[in-house]
């Protein structure tokens, strides 16, 4: 049993980007079919899809669109329209290093296709070619994270997680979420523990939906009771995605990500990140260099269709914190489980 | 500047009790009157008034309404009367101990009245004595914790709160933000940075509410931003209210509160606790024995008047938790302030 796919495309160099609008989820399952960049720019910068790797690969077919409308010209034109494409779509959001990966990726395609003297035919196969093996590896690099991670959790644990992860916020299967429904699939007795996830409860309303999907024993609580659970002793080890993380292990993920951190330092349970190769940003010496986006003040105000907050009151809305590297246990990445000393470890493994 | 009177007496033995349902606010400051028993538990189960003192006030009207039904009759069945509208009103809602403080309290003078051979008449106008000592009792404990607490605010701070210990909570003036109000009136530069307190959000709703009412600058977070607003070094000071204090220290409050005690923490952040006298249950050794409210899942899933999680979904919804003796910096109480050791210090000022 899997999850609908959040980021698929449809047909062959004619075809579009078929995308789940995940702000409608869980009341609804409704799609949304991208057939120019605009359309993708407003679905990554609005959230229908969202999740550092689906950004990635939902990014990386915007340039296929973008291309699209030069269709017809020559290749020197196409590799303008990917270029126009690609800074476009890059205006989004700025903390994901997966969409810059992508775009960047995708980029260099375009110039090697227009460097070969591809034809407009030609220079669109090549492009969806590149988009689909970005997803192809994506979803391998899940389904590798999954695998190594499940061999940290014991045979009966409770585990929490925050925000989504999983297969919504990838090609499929998920980075943290992968770990978890790859230990249920072992046949470990697991339990999420699910972070509803504020302003904007992709812990409620897209982790819940997938744990209840793939049938994994679920229990949802609210951000401010994670500390109220450990305490309990029902916490086992707590897994997260990441959005980007820098060369020390600095580790930007969703607001909310650094409390949880602490609370499980503070309680002996190991934090882990799991996150492919494409998250890690050895650009960036620490987590100082990473850019965290502003999100509007009513998604705290006026969240839930009616305003919940005296008007006018300031708000502080940053959609992602920086979780220093001190504070993780282990690195789940495709290619095995990093551990400190990061400064080291993650080069040596990664580079 | 204040805000409106949480819970009035309107009228004389034949009066009733006036409540702002405070589940509309901030959207509308409507009143509720209650004249009967039943309604006063019912206000005080779904929230419309709530706040460990608060409550106890309500409560205390509470029994007066239930003998106002036995009017007529002789002393000994006002006595009967208040009783049993003791008893009804002390299951409304399980950890505050102010509830239990203030039924005991009252029962107590119908026992001295029903002694003393009081007529209907007479056995009314003692016990709505009684209640409006109480009120009156906790407005000036109220603001002999301003005036205690505000000395520990520097003269420019960023104070964090959590939930609503406000005028709201309270007769008037509040505990935690009586302390806020206290030190912005001197003069004090403050902002306070106001968590939102899922799932009832009584902290965007009350609190930030209350702030802009008196005109004290303040900036709105989700729960799970606490730790990042921490990190930038905004916060010089945590306080909060309590619902329920062991003779150890150990305090319940508003789920999420030990979330914020370990930040603070990890962040060296003092972190108050701010409560009347009445607050203290010196029965229980420790927080292990504060009983904590788990309330409805459908506060969490349903929040907001649309379904935000997936149905069927299992859910941990404690009302509070406890946050042990040892995060807490100090106890602000009418009596000044109070410090570790507190196995000693509390009941040393305190009883």
């Amino acid at each position: 049993m899997t999850t609908p796919l959040a980021v698929q495309w449809m047909g062959n160099t004619d075809g579009c980007l078929r995308l789940i609008d995940q702000t409608l989820l869980p009341g609804e399952l409704s799609y949304r079919d991208c057939r120019d960049v605009p359309t993708v720019w407003e679905a990554i910068k609005q959230l229908r899809v969202r999740g550092a790797p689906a950004i990635g690969v939902a990014a990386a077919y915007g340039v296929v669109l973008g291309v699209q409308g030069a269709a017809g010209t020559n290749g020197a034109s196409c590799r303008d329209a990917a270029i126009r494409a690609a800074d476009e779509l890059r205006t989004s959001r700025p903390t994901a290093v997966n969409l810059f990966w992508a775009l960047d990726r995708m980029a260099a395609r375009a110039e090697q296709l227009a460097r070969d003297g591809a034809d407009a035919a030609t220079f669109l196969r090549g492009l969806l070619s590149e988009a689909h093996a970005i997803r192809d590896e994506d979803r391998e690099m899940c389904a590798a994270i999954g695998r190594n991670g499940a061999a940290l959790l014991d045979k009966s644990s409770g585990v929490l997680t925050h925000c989504n992860a999983g297969a919504l916020a990838t090609s499929d299967h998920g980075t943290a979420l992968s770990v978890i429904f790859h230990a249920h699939a072992e046949g470990k007795k697991i339990r999420a523990f699910v972070d509803e996830t504020r302003p904007l409860l992709q812990g409620s309303r897209l982790t819940a939906w997938e744990m209840m999907q793939r049938g994994v024993p679920a229990t949802l609580l609210c951000d401010n009771m994670a500390g109220a659970v450990m305490s309990q002793g029902r916490v086992n080890a707590v897994i997260v995605g990441a959005d980007r993380i820098a060369a020390n292990g600095d580790t930007a993920n969703k607001i909310g990500t650094y409390s949880v951190a602490i609370l499980a330092k503070e309680h002996g349970i190991p934090f882990y990140v799991a996150a492919p190769s494409s998250t890690f940003d050895f650009s960036l010496d620490s987590g100082d260099g990473i850019p965290i986006e502003y999100r509007d003040p009513r998604e705290v105000t006026h969240g839930f269709g009616r305003e919940t907050a005296p008007t006018g009151i300031e708000v502080f809305n940053p959609a992602f914190d920086v979780t220093p590297a001190r504070y993780i246990t282990a690195f789940v990445t495709e290619r095995g489980v990093i551990r400190p000393p990061f400064a080291n470890s993650l080069r040596a493994a990664l580079t």
